[in-house]
């Protein structure tokens, strides 16, 4: 993809919000830093991007992406280590990505130059929005938009990309009971489940809120085709542990490829953890859970890193988990989060300077 | 649902893009009529419609519609008689499928009031927009996005609900080929497919893309199961005409209920002509192209009315349709439109007029 993003203008916010931010409340996802990136795709090719103050853009109503859903987005986080150094965790994982969902959406690919330099000058601009401190982090979203406006449905001839970055806390996401799907699908095989494309995303919504009115916080997903071989959750990846033994789901067409998830089993590995990476049945794990072989199930996903869950429902029935001492979650999360803070090793190579 | 839209305020635009506007160049989708309708859902209810300038919206880059694709649409006609009296087609089907969408999409419904009273103030405001002569119209594009300022995956709080209209011309759509799916998938079982939602639209543009490199205009979905059974077309439910009988798949979960689908249905029943309404498999329409049974095939949907589809492609294969004199497309576009623009009696009661 040509790309003309060599000069990136920054036109600097006139004061901070960042007085005005109490960081030990912060709800996810709903304050954001000082400024923003932009960059659009005219005439073939990504013009030069912009960093300005985070604030309203204008669209015509007509915009592609209000009608036929043709946006693509990622999920980062940047962390300040003790020493104010700033890191990503494997960002190229997510640059990469980013071009895999743009290419099934029918859209250009980004330029690793705007999707990097204009990422880290964001993030050198509004570096006092990394709170320092062990789960702190500024979580970074970069998205495609399709701004043509033309209201036939065939793909878009302006894009907008935008990274918008807003500061989360080390939190705790609850007690969380997931329900394994027996009516709903969140992908077909053949369609675009393995893409960040906005519309797997609201596809969820309404499954969810019905399973919330149940008592359980999120879905497991099965496969549309015969709701018998657990997936993923909405926003995580998901481990189940037998025994000792780790298994997770294969990523395919229907299933997200999460850099956590990746993560995950490359750590089991250097630790000598077994890890299946193969179609987990519904049966089997409904089975497991009774006879007490079934000792964890965890989501993995970049929000909460290690998700814990407690129980799961089929067929109207409830199934809690035993209590844990030696929890692979616990485990996993730890060696991760020591990772992405610069408090531990980097055997893998993945942790990103920003400087 | 609540609503507060007794009072539709409006703001007349300044002058008119009338003057300027070519109609008989119009590409489709691409030009838009002086005003538009806007319709704020805060606090838990529809605030009231506001008619104003067809102009740009401002919305922050954490709006929900941006990242999730929660939003849904609806496609419908205007058309003006050679009196001037201007005519809607079954609108009250669209009102029941935006709420569909809605319901499955998590999304508030819409009241009847704000959908009807707000469409026709703004078709008698632009009814200038709607040009005489059969084929003419003005498209309607009724659509709602979510609104709401925050990243965290989960339905927005805020949505606002538009109409934008786009006049349209008699077209013709070019010769229309489509490939059979083999691979690709639109929908899955406990899916969205059924909805007007909009991320099922960008979906299909990479696959339709690839179809169009390959020589075919549309695609023809097929279960995503299976990949056995002729479902849909991106835009147009389908038709197979085998001898003098007509056969179209049922509408599930997977497939929209399309309202110029149902009035083929209505019309074929009406003038005799037999429409099996059943699953349609790949094999017996390759097999009735081989041997001569299959006469016609063609898509039903609010853009074009009636598609002819001239041929079709399978595994390599490409198969070409008999010209024929008494086409049923031709009949049942005819039989429509001249319900449409008030030349033929209404036995069914479709026509809606705005006065």
């Amino acid at each position: 993809m040509k790309s003309n993003t060599s000069t990136i203008k920054i036109e600097k916010a006139q004061g901070s919000k960042l007085e005005n931010t109490n960081f030990n409340k912060l709800a996810f996802g709903e304050v954001f830093s000082d400024h923003m990136l932009e960059c659009d795709f005219v005439d073939g090719q990504w013009q030069a991007p912009k960093i300005k103050p985070y604030g309203p853009i204008e669209l015509l109503p007509s915009a592609k992406v209000f009608h036929y859903g043709q946006a693509v987005f990622e999920g980062m986080k940047a962390f300040k280590d003790e020493d104010g150094r700033i890191w990503l965790f494997r960002p190229e994982e997510n640059f990469k990505r980013i071009n895999k969902s743009n290419e099934r959406m029918a859209m250009p690919a980004i330029s690793e130059e705007a999707f990097f330099t204009g990422m880290e000058e964001l993030l050198k601009l509004d570096r006092d929005w990394i709170q320092k401190g062990f789960g702190n982090s500024l979580y970074i979203r970069p998205f495609i938009i399709a701004t043509e406006e033309c209201v036939s449905a065939s793909p878009s001839k302006k894009y907008k990309f935008m990274i918008i970055c807003s500061p989360a806390q080390a939190y705790y996401s609850g007690e969380v009971r997931v329900q394994f799907s027996e009516k709903y699908s969140r992908a077909a095989d053949g369609g675009v489940g393995f893409a960040k494309a906005a519309g797997n995303y609201a596809a969820q919504f309404y499954p969810t809120k019905l399973a919330k009115d149940t008592g359980f916080e999120q879905i497991i997903w099965t496969d549309a085709k015969s709701h018998e071989y657990l997936e993923e959750a909405g926003t995580m990846n998901v481990f189940f542990r037998l025994g000792d033994k780790l298994i997770t789901a294969p990523t395919n067409d229907r299933i997200l490829d999460g850099v956590t998830r990746k993560s995950v089993i490359s750590l089991a590995e250097e630790f000598n953890i077994d890890v299946e990476i193969r179609r987990v049945s519904v049966k089997e794990i409904v089975e497991a859970a009774i006879n007490g072989e079934l000792k964890e199930i965890f989501g993995s996903g970049t929000a909460t890193v290690v998700t814990p869950i407690l129980g799961f429902g089929y067929k109207n029935e409830k199934y809690e988990l035993p209590k844990i001492e030696d929890s692979y979650a616990k485990f996993f999360k730890d060696k991760l989060m020591k990772i992405q803070y610069n408090q531990a090793e980097d055997k893998f190579g993945w942790r990103h300077e920003v400087k």
